[in-house]
């Protein structure tokens, strides 16, 4: 296993030092392990997210002004404690309620329901839950009951982070959370497995030859295991099951290309020029993109594809000004 | 070899599709294989930039306001050729000039020279240079004569490119540049090596227990090879040669952790943890950094530190507004 770590105990306490260390706008809960905005906004409904470490800048890099109030750190590829979910919504909570975000990992689910009853309970704070589901590569998985939780979560965070900087109460912001979720569909590929610090080793293998199409985030398994292929066929394999899931031909979209952590820029733009040709071809219409690594899945080479129904409301708060580690614009 | 492309002779060209759907604010020049702004600045000190592919962001995500007007691509790791740059030169200069920046390797120097000439003598633009040679790792390398110019030309793209934004003259402009570069000190270290696609295999062998310290951006030889060793300890070997070379105990610097392309975030904020932590304990005050994949070495699994000397000159040009693919803040 070669990674820039020191003992693979450390990584995530480590790396939540090096994002105190990196940014001043951030506060590093790290007894609890929660990334918190520096100067809170008063009086909006504050936005939480969580999971296990591993997939960064998500969600620790989405803290900010226009984005995330908190996100609370599990261990590698591990749920976040309901504690920490629950330390996280009393820290950011100002009286007008707080929405947990939540990729639909059983773990996840059960632990962020669990914290938003006992700060309820405790602190009579109003809590909300949007749980993403947008990988159509499975229907139910190692991992969960139902399709996973991946890319849209990115954007979901940037359009209801917006809308809550906009002032919008809790309803109208978990009813934007769901609209944003129902129209997002995603498809990953893994190139190689990643590998989990603890584990020291690959967590799958795959053969020199082979690619594995529809991957989760964990290295959870996809839908077929077929010869490496060009990008071209690539993105046929990721675009094809995402549009037979959803009709993106009515109105604008937003597009997301996503690198798995061990893919370099140079070759995720060779991926978006064969899935914008595809999409564009299919009469989706993008009006916005994204390239580059936003959701990772530790070392895996790889990528995935996003594809959101956008309006003129999303379309707005999509180019509202956001400003946090891995997303920043117009500010 | 993995990798997300078509054939191995198609991944610039593609790459440069994916770049101009990504990207309607800038050109792409697909024949000449340049990048420029699609919205030019009339009377401003141009800024060109490039070299060899396979080091995305770098140059062509850096193009944009506040850094490049243009960068010139070549394939992967072989310099772009004069008429490339020539051509570059010609579409973004408004008359005040040209600054040519340009990492220091024998192919870049000797070909941005001559198309400095030919744009001189062909269209009278004034053109200036900037070979950056920030690398401490090695005097002469393979590709060198002298030190490589690597991590500063990000730092100084950025810096340079503000200056040039305020109407800065030609001698301004080319006299900042000397002193950020001047400034400027680099290392960096290789967990795996990269793979150039048309070889189609690693560009060179690492056991599986070793890493190259002081690895250049295309797998040059670095300084020494040695066993694996944790974060903590890769730091003090990427730290001590800067410091050794150069006092950054005067004044304020900027830091850069770089990842090469097959290092995911989390293992870069945990060297930036260890590099600040160093940086810090030698008395140097470290103003502002950036931490991310922003020069990188196609696949290859590592990073860099830059170091920087700053002052209240460069510090204010950091800090003003920059809006690229790459690079993003202020706007």
């Amino acid at each position: 296993m070669k990674k820039l770590i020191n003992g693979a105990e450390d990584v995530l306490k480590d790396a939540l030092d090096g994002i105190a260390a990196a940014h001043s706008d951030l506060n590093v809960d790290k007894k609890n392990r929660i990334i918190y905005r520096a100067t809170p906004k008063k009086g909006k409904v504050a936005l939480i997210s969580g999971g296990g470490s591993g997939h960064e800048p998500l969600h620790g890099g989405f803290v900010g002004f226009g984005m995330l109030d908190a996100a609370c750190c599990g261990e590698v590829f591990t749920s976040p404690t309901p504690d920490q979910m629950q330390e996280a919504t009393k820290v950011v909570d100002s009286g007008a309620g707080v929405l947990h975000i939540v990729k639909n990992y059983t773990g996840d689910v059960m632990n962020f329901e669990m914290a938003g009853e006992l700060a309820s309970a405790e602190a009579g704070v109003k809590v909300a839950t949007i749980v993403t589901n947008d990988d159509v590569a499975v229907e139910d998985s190692t991992w969960t009951a139902g399709r996973r939780g991946v890319g849209v979560t990115v954007l979901l965070e940037k359009i209801v982070g917006a809308a809550a900087e906009e002032g919008r109460d809790l309803a109208a912001i978990t009813a934007l959370a769901n609209k944003v979720n129902d129209g997002g569909r995603s498809m990953g590929v893994a190139l190689t497995s990643c590998t989990v610090p603890a584990a020291g080793k690959p967590t799958f293998d795959l053969p020199e030859d082979m690619m594995e199409v529809g991957v989760g985030i964990h290295g959870e398994p996809g839908r077929t295991r077929v010869p490496l292929a060009s990008a071209a066929e690539i993105a046929k394999q990721l675009v094809d099951p995402i549009l037979a899931d959803l009709d993106f031909t009515k109105g604008p979209a937003i597009v997301m290309l996503n690198g798995l952590g061990g893919s370099p820029l140079i070759e995720l733009y060779v991926m978006y020029a064969e899935v914008s040709k595809l999409l564009e071809k299919a009469g989706v219409k993008i009006a916005r993109n994204l390239v580059g690594s936003y959701i990772t899945s530790l070392d895996m080479a790889g990528c995935s594809v996003t594809v959101l129904k956008a309006d003129d409301e999303t379309l707005k708060l999509w180019d509202a000004p956001v400003n946090t580690g891995g997303l920043r614009w117009g500010v």
